[in-house]
């Protein structure tokens, strides 16, 4: 049987074996959620990048690029990190490179899986078809707040478990937590996020849609992919 | 408002701040249950060391040591990692030094803390109130496994979290995620924790009247202390 595991946090992922299988990336607060949007209307390509200086690089060269760094737009950057500001028609067939606090080094810490791919509730269905129609492990890796675990990521990582628990095992305690911590939110995951840091964050800066509409499932059905160091659409 | 954190693996450690906080470092299975134990039975210090080599040293100058790795008693020592080889009163006034898989490591990173203590369901009661009567900040440091989260750790963590949160703000999400498995699980932990993979680990070594005794709660009415490199009762 196929196993599922979840790395809480980037910080972990070390003690986590990824050759083989598939990373599922996610930062539900917003950078997978954005991205998932993004190739839902029609972006080309994407570049995750760890730095600001290597999204300014890729900005001078002529690429479109989205900055964000503690909730906020970086300075001088084209695109911030809410999923509305890629419902864009102006963006089809475009690349634009991207970096944000913690999803975008998440995805380029995952490397070295076989595949890595983007997740969101906004796509969760089809990860989760997509997990099930392959043959290979599975990790979903949260990308958390510096470091620290997060509850969305989480919540997230346990919806997944939960898709895929007739079909893989569930060996690791942290994919069990998420399970546990899915189960209790599911009917109503606004409500139950409201105590959460991030949200709290992300109140405090007005940006209340942002969270509504990210924690919505099911709404886009694309499967973006790391394809060397861009992300494309599957 | 005191506030209460949750450090859900010492993998995590370095991104706490532990100065002038309390830290209670858990162990459920078994550690923390065990040094409960030996206090409640008399046992008159207890030298946690992170490497066997130092606990082979302090049983050369002539202490009583006991020895974990993998859950299993390490060759040539004197006592294991279970509560029930701590019942016993040829032990009492003795000092004992110990090392295990997780939890000794736990307690030798927590010491930039204020104060060290050391929890277990057997003391979770008696914990709680000397955390409600202490000024401090809490983190609560769960042990887990080899760096990863494991999930009586956390379960704990949340039992702790539940009975301060009227007292204590819950701040971050690690401990907001604690409090969700505790709240799940509080009313049967033994078939909680059967999917567990230490659970699983121990009933593999036929262990499973361990595993039932360290998930009782309110056993014994003692408080581990770290004093200086010494663990005594308070």
């Amino acid at each position: 049987m196929r196993k599922i595991d979840v790395c809480p946090t980037p910080e972990l992922l070390h003690l986590y074996q990824l050759e083989g299988k598939i990373a599922v990336v996610v930062d539900v607060l917003r950078a997978t959620s954005c991205m998932t949007t993004a190739f839902a209307h029609g972006v080309a390509k994407i570049i995750p990048v760890a730095l600001l200086e290597e999204c300014r690089d890729l900005q001078c060269q002529g690429y479109i690029a989205a900055a964000e760094r503690d909730a906020k737009k970086a300075e001088g950057f084209d695109l911030d990190n809410s999923p509305f500001s890629y419902m864009d028609s102006k963006l089809a067939g475009k690349t634009i490179a991207v970096t944000t606090t913690n999803g975008t080094m998440a995805i380029t810490k995952s490397r070295a899986a076989e595949k890595v791919i983007i997740g969101s509730f906004l796509n969760k269905k089809a990860i989760v078809e997509y997990l099930r129609n392959s043959p290979n492990d599975v990790v979903v890796v949260c990308a958390g707040w510096k470091g620290k675990v997060n509850l969305e990521d989480m919540l997230f990582a346990g919806s997944v478990v939960c898709g895929l628990k007739g079909d893989f095992a569930v060996e690791d305690d942290s994919a069990l937590s998420a399970l546990m911590i899915y189960e209790a939110a599911k009917y109503n995951m606004i409500k139950f996020m409201a105590g959460s840091s991030h949200v709290r964050r992300l109140h405090g800066l007005g940006l209340t849609k942002d969270i509504e509409f990210c924690l919505r499932e099911d709404v886009y059905n694309v499967v973006p992919i790391l394809d060397g160091e861009v992300l494309i659409k599957l």
